[in-house]
């Protein structure tokens, strides 16, 4: 299979981002040497067909730094210096503090271009590595005031080799976008799911799929959250000073519900949130629309979900995303099924026909 | 169909709740009167067959008071002195407050069961009525001191006539467990998403599922919870003042990561959430399973998941979770299947076989 790369590519970081982006060049026929500080992990994502072994005449076109935040810069800078006509780039999920230590450094700006993809997994390390992680997502491309035009085009196309959507956003843009939708609500979830520690077992059983969706992303790993946090602190700071003034304000409203202007304050505060996710981009790219639900009851065993969604498809109907619930005491399961809503009144009634029963 | 329900059933309050009671119990032959403040929503219950209306010589062996949490006790009250004879229960999510208030008017406490079934949709309204509504949902019985056995006995046998599953909780217990998974989400949710609101478009751009899943709930409707959230202000607020504290014991922190122990106040903090989620009751109610995650890439178009499906149903494998995610800049759509853990070598190798994509 021919690559959109020309040129050997050399990877410093064998974990998932790492490897996975080793599988998918390797795949493509694409020169990828690996290392890491680690030789186990080189060599596991040697073995999982991610690239070679570097050799000492090597000369890659792009490096592509796969390590944790706090140790990026430095192996940039390293990889700038050793390579003196390679294009490096980064995966860190902050860009501004990897610049600026470059730049303190006098690092060689024109050929080093920032990204971030915007795609993950709540497993890491080379053993969840797949050449199909980054297609269908966002990469966003951060060039700094010095880097070259060729050296950015060598990113996206990367990027675009990948499977990936580029973005390009600066460096400081970024890592203000990242802390709204991504590090403030990592340590929402986190804060939130922490007070369920030491709360009575028959009270957590209670818990449905509200708070299980407010903070299913507080089970992710927390020695990567330190360095990401501390590395956008400012940023992030920001919001959760703006957030603890508005729970301040709930709190005092909550103490005195009866007292003037407590209602108001609880029921902006709840509205405000109902703004919030109206804003949030939908399917596509498009802003969220306003889904329809249809929601099914099935059997809770092999295959049911599956004639479900067969019939489904038989109605020529889309679904925008759909939700399995297994009820806590039954051997029912309930299924939503979301679709836009000129269509919910034709698959709700196909559906009935067909003998399914809607919830 | 017979019912476990002997005797006529009157309901109060034509909304989500008691129209979708009136229509379970009318299909099980029970004869049921529902009446609302609102005569047009009293109509529209019936015209969908959630019961008929009442008539001056109606005698209830149970009545069903399904009205905002605000005005529930008064209702009870007027339903216990209209009707000497019924049973009375209620629907609202909070229960202490509901029952100090009847006491102070000293009701006749005997005859009343309160109860709270934990199902309901996000729209409200006669409209989103469904008759299966509860099935497989616990429904919290709390009988107060003063419940005779018969009451207590016709509140169950209610809520297993709608197909739930009981558990019974004394009122303050009640009110604590729902504070902490429901209420106390509820406000951090929508606060969380607040900060969208005056957020820049392009930064709510990068939003991924990650946010998307912490504030889903912030789309609930503000006059509701503003009731919910005043009647069980007490225990919101103890949640929301050790929310608070830790968040300003993070914030200081971010406000300064290299002082002595800031890391460690951070790691604390993600940590304690890692330890949260892992007491989240799990599927059929069992503690929180692992799950491992198969990803497969399909084409977004209709069918396309009912032909994954199906073939997940062949392999034998039962799902305990999915999830559809759509890209947002392509027209492939990744679905998240959950398994146990010892399924998933299975699954993956005989989708790979099926030319699946696997990523």
């Amino acid at each position: 299979m021919n690559s959109r790369i020309t040129g050997s590519v050399r990877i410093v970081g064998a974990g998932l981002l790492g490897t996975s982006i080793g599988l998918a060049l390797t795949k493509q026929g694409v020169d990828v040497a690996i290392t890491d500080a680690s030789p186990a992990s080189a060599a596991l994502a040697i073995d999982y067909g991610a690239g070679r072994a570097p050799h000492a005449q090597d000369e890659p076109a792009i490096i592509v730094v796969c390590v944790p935040p706090d140790i990026t810069a430095s192996l940039v800078a390293a990889e700038l210096a050793a390579f003196p006509n390679a294009v490096v780039t980064d995966v860190a999920s902050v860009k501004s503090s990897v610049l600026e230590a470059l730049t303190a450094q006098n690092a060689d700006l024109s050929r080093y271009v920032g990204s971030h993809p915007m795609a993950g997994r709540e497993r890491g390390g080379a053993i969840s590595g797949r050449a199909d992680l980054f297609i269908g997502r966002t990469w966003v491309i951060s060039p700094n005031q010095e880097s070259s035009q060729t050296a950015v085009n060598a990113v996206e196309d990367l990027a675009h080799a990948l499977g990936a959507a580029t973005a390009k956003v600066a460096a400081t843009d970024h890592d203000r976008a990242v802390a709204l939708v991504s590090h403030f609500p990592q340590i929402v979830a986190s804060l939130t799911a922490g007070q369920l520690v030491e709360a009575d077992a028959a009270d957590v059983q209670l818990a449905g799929q509200g708070i299980r969706d407010t903070i299913r992303i507080a089970a992710s790993d927390p020695a990567l959250w330190v360095q990401i946090l501390s590395a956008n602190a400012g940023d992030v700071v920001q919001l959760l000073k703006s957030l603890s003034r508005e729970l301040d304000s709930v709190i005092a409203a909550l103490e005195d519900p009866q007292a003037p202007g407590a209602l108001a304050t609880i029921s902006k505060a709840l509205d405000r949130g109902n703004q919030g996710v109206s804003r949030l981009p939908g399917k596509h790219g498009a802003q969220a629309a306003a889904y329809s639900i249809v929601t099914v009851m099935i059997d809770d065993k092999p295959g049911e979900l599956a004639r479900l969604l067969t019939e489904v498809g038989e109605v020529g109907v889309n679904l925008e995303e759909i939700k399995l619930e297994h009820s806590p005491s039954s051997a029912v399961g309930l299924v939503e099924l979301f679709v836009v809503p000129s269509i919910e009144p034709h698959l709700s009634a196909e559906l009935s026909n067909r003998g399914w029963r809607l919830v």
